[in-house]
């Protein structure tokens, strides 16, 4: 029989009342857990992280939140292999769930690391420095920041399971802002296990984060002017949430990332042979591959110039004929099954509008994958092969706009740095563009026209390669958003995630009170 | 025959076709000038500012942009008596103009001095340093700030047509961002005068700035992902606008500041005969008198210490008893009139609503002014006295959430800096709270519970008061906004509101190119 999954609330674990729905295994089909069809009451669950978590994690300081984030980094590490076995199910490979399950515990350590460093032993932080406001120094202004007094609600996509709710909590905890964590069902089993390791380690004070497995409805109906919403998940999702009307009404903190057509550009300055070359080949077929290309910052739009789109094409089709597809346990898959077939259907339609206006030059959205594991059942799991398309004609409107949230991406050629700047903007905002190149000029003239339109910007030559974190790691230590379809928020970036959880003041007075004030 | 206020949209002034409506002198009841009822077709004004001045704007530096920002505070200057003439007919004295118009320019020269003190000769702004991502060094990150691609529409407010354009403008042309702005019909034609000085200047480029003096109806539409909206005005405007379907979709930066109940406290250190005693009485009587309280900032909760009540509110009515109210433009005139009977009318509305939980006990919201000047006429203007309320009761709700934007305050009890910070956070976000007081432990124990409830907050005592700038006045130095009802947005704060114009973007890549970016 198959557990049910509970929502962590008000200090202890609840069982649903209903049987909930089936979630299956990605690979097998086979069920896994069950979720909860019906919402919680709300209300007390708002209120029990406002007035017990909130002020539990302010009786505590930036430099002892940043201890516990060490911590409770520690404590979940010692669990990362029974992670990984259950990760399995959501159809990621054990090489996929360290992007999930290790990058997300990497989180609080980067978070813990930073705090440690460079936060004060107190709750105000200050901004910037004493700055008289007249000509004898008596009264000035000195602007602070504190940690507000509400809830932080997080909604989290099913893709990082882990990932996704340790990057929102990380920089909340470390505010000393009490986090309602909202998995998304599909994978939210293995959500609720990492989170059963929280509550385990009683490493943080009651109240502090409460895990919803059940549906939301009226959750959102709770926020005030201290709380703040963030949500990863499609651009509906996230217009749907920004407009709710409590949102609207009491000027809830909202930020948003939601998937777009990321770039990659391969510089004019790169030939087959070049080391930049095989780097390029690598990298879009890594981020074509990884986590069966389900991530938000996956490469979607290839431009390469027009000379070499031949070579580009037979490179990529070859390294992607070597990608062995099926069962994510077995050690010699390379790329296991998508979240549920319901996704790849989703995924087959856009890679069938792709194809009005692309052709498709290697794989089958609809077919077996030609290099299909011997161990794993095709039409009981959400397999899929890669799919690369190629569009000689870049200027064709829905190569822009339509993501095919699956192992598929699009090349198309490309005529010096404003044209594929140009190009790139059409996507009307993305999370990360990546450009290959050893031609400096090309990458600065390409990154101040791109930059406006993007969260984050990777430039990967032969020296870096060695070291660089490639096109899809979203680091804690680099912000991670983007403008427009991307969703218009930003997350992560270090130090930077915190204001998110801050209230900025500016504090006039006395020289000798503001000093009081920030040496506290 | 009035003149019909025109709109300067691509280069040029456009008068309309429609007659328009009626504005008219706050004190007088004259007509003064005519504004349009109609819609401009608005595609093409954003398509100007977007294809036209950002590319102009983006031409220059931030620091020659800084100089233009100087250039331009001096020309404005030079008019400084024509545009306080013009200012009278609002209902503002001269010493009212003061705060819009000279604080106003003053914007310009702060984002001026700022700029060319602390900006590179460059359009990327380096933010933070390089941060090494791997063991070598050979990969890092760097994050940069760089001119978004958009417009800025910045839709203002009655009560500051020069301070509220300038305020909103000094930083998104320092940002290298054209502005497309729209002024509050009611007070639109000194925005008008004022704006055609800065075209007369032509210290900007064109593009840079348009005027829409125009129903807004179809502006909105036009935002797109990279666009901006900055509005300050009623709760439910700026409601209404954050939920508009294009700023939806698109995910358009919005700002909003709100009115809001803001609060000031005397100490429990205080006694009449202190200096602080009158400090805090000559605040508060300025705060509900200049610009006939007509300000956001301005202080509607007033916190005595019980004992203190009966002497606070003595002397508060001493002191109004001595407010001559009439003629704006008359020598010996301490308070002119409100934007127009309109407004007063909600004014008086609102102090019936707060008389149920409140004693009225200076002045009379429905009759003339006691001290009412010979030279102006009560029945053809919107005067009206300064109402001093006064409840024992301070948990009434309405006295916490009723907002008379006028000469009114309501005098409260409270004990000690706990409660004292309760009963201001039942405001819901303000944007400023003062406190006087000499007890500096009083001053930092309320500034830590206040403070996430607000944007600002003043403390004074003796020492400072001499310098001190006073509750009400948003310095273009700290930042200026608040939480929840006081539209959860943030302006201000000198270079701290560029980044509303600019994309924060990771660069990942090796120094050398990274150093390359942020020094060309």
């Amino acid at each position: 029989m198959i557990t049910t999954l509970e929502s962590y609330v008000r200090g202890s674990w609840l069982a649903p009342a209903d049987k909930g729905t089936v979630l299956r295994d990605a690979a097998t089909g086979e069920p896994i857990a069950r979720i909860s069809a019906r919402p919680l009451d709300y209300g007390p669950v708002v209120d029990h992280a406002r007035q017990v978590g909130g002020p539990a994690l302010r009786a505590l300081t930036f430099q002892r939140r940043a201890s516990m984030l060490k911590a409770l980094g520690k404590h979940l590490s010692a669990r990362i292999p029974d992670f990984t076995e259950l990760s399995l199910a959501t159809g990621a490979t054990r090489r996929d769930a360290v992007v999930d399950i290790d990058g997300g515990i990497n989180a609080l350590f980067v978070y813990g690391g930073k705090g440690a460093k460079q936060l004060p032993d107190s709750n105000v932080l200050p901004d910037g420095d004493f700055e008289p406001l007249g000509k004898s120094g008596a009264f000035g202004v000195q602007h602070v920041l504190t940690p507000r007094r509400g809830v932080a609600v997080q909604i989290n996509a099913f893709n990082f399971p882990v990932w996704g709710m340790l990057e929102k909590l990380a920089p909340a905890l470390l505010a000393g802002v009490p986090s309602i964590i909202k998995p998304a069902s599909q994978t939210a089993y293995l959500t609720e296990m990492v989170f059963r390791e929280i509550v385990a380690s009683r490493l943080l004070p009651e109240g502090a984060v409460q895990l919803v497995c059940a549906r939301p409805d009226g959750l959102l109906d709770e926020l005030g002017p201290q709380d703040s919403l963030a949500v990863t998940g499609s651009r509906d999702t996230a217009a749907a949430l920004r407009r709710h009307d409590a949102v609207i009404a009491n000027a809830v903190r909202y930020t948003a990332e939601a998937d777009s057509l990321n770039s990659s550009v391969l510089g004019p300055d790169v030939s087959p042979g070049d080391p930049e070359f095989d780097v390029f080949v690598k990298m879009v077929a890594t981020e074509m591959t990884q986590k069966a290309g389900q991530k938000c910052t996956a490469i979607r739009r290839v431009f390469i110039p027009a000379t070499n789109m031949d070579a580009m094409q037979d490179a990529l089709t070859a390294r992607l004929a070597k990608v062995l597809v099926g069962n994510p346990g077995a050690e010699d898959t390379r790329m296991g099954a998508l979240a549920s077939q319901g996704q790849r259907d989703d995924v087959r339609r856009a890679v069938d509008t792709l194809a009005g206006a692309a052709k498709v030059v290697f794989g089958d959205a609809h077919g077996r994958p030609g290099n299909f594991s011997a161990d794993a059942d095709f039409d009981a799991g959400a397999f899929m092969s890669p799919v690369l398309l190629r569009a000689d004609d870049p200027d064709r409107e829905e190569l822009h706009s339509v993501e095919a949230f699956g192992p598929v991406a699009t090349l198309m050629p490309y005529d010096g740095a404003d044209r594929a700047a140009e190009l790139i903007a059409r996507g009307r905002g993305s999370l990360v563009a990546s450009v290959v190149t050893g031609d400096t000029d090309f990458a600065v003239g390409l990154i101040a026209a791109a930059a406006p339109w993007h969260g984050r910007i990777l430039v990967v030559d032969r020296d870096s390669a060695a070291e660089s974190t490639g096109h899809g790691a979203a680091l804690a230590q680099a912000v991670h958003g983007g403008p427009g379809r991307a969703g218009g928020g930003e997350e992560l970036g270090g130090l930077r995630a915190l204001p998110h959880h801050l209230q900025r003041s500016a504090i006039q007075g006395g020289p000798g009170l503001l000093a009081e004030l920030t040496e506290q």
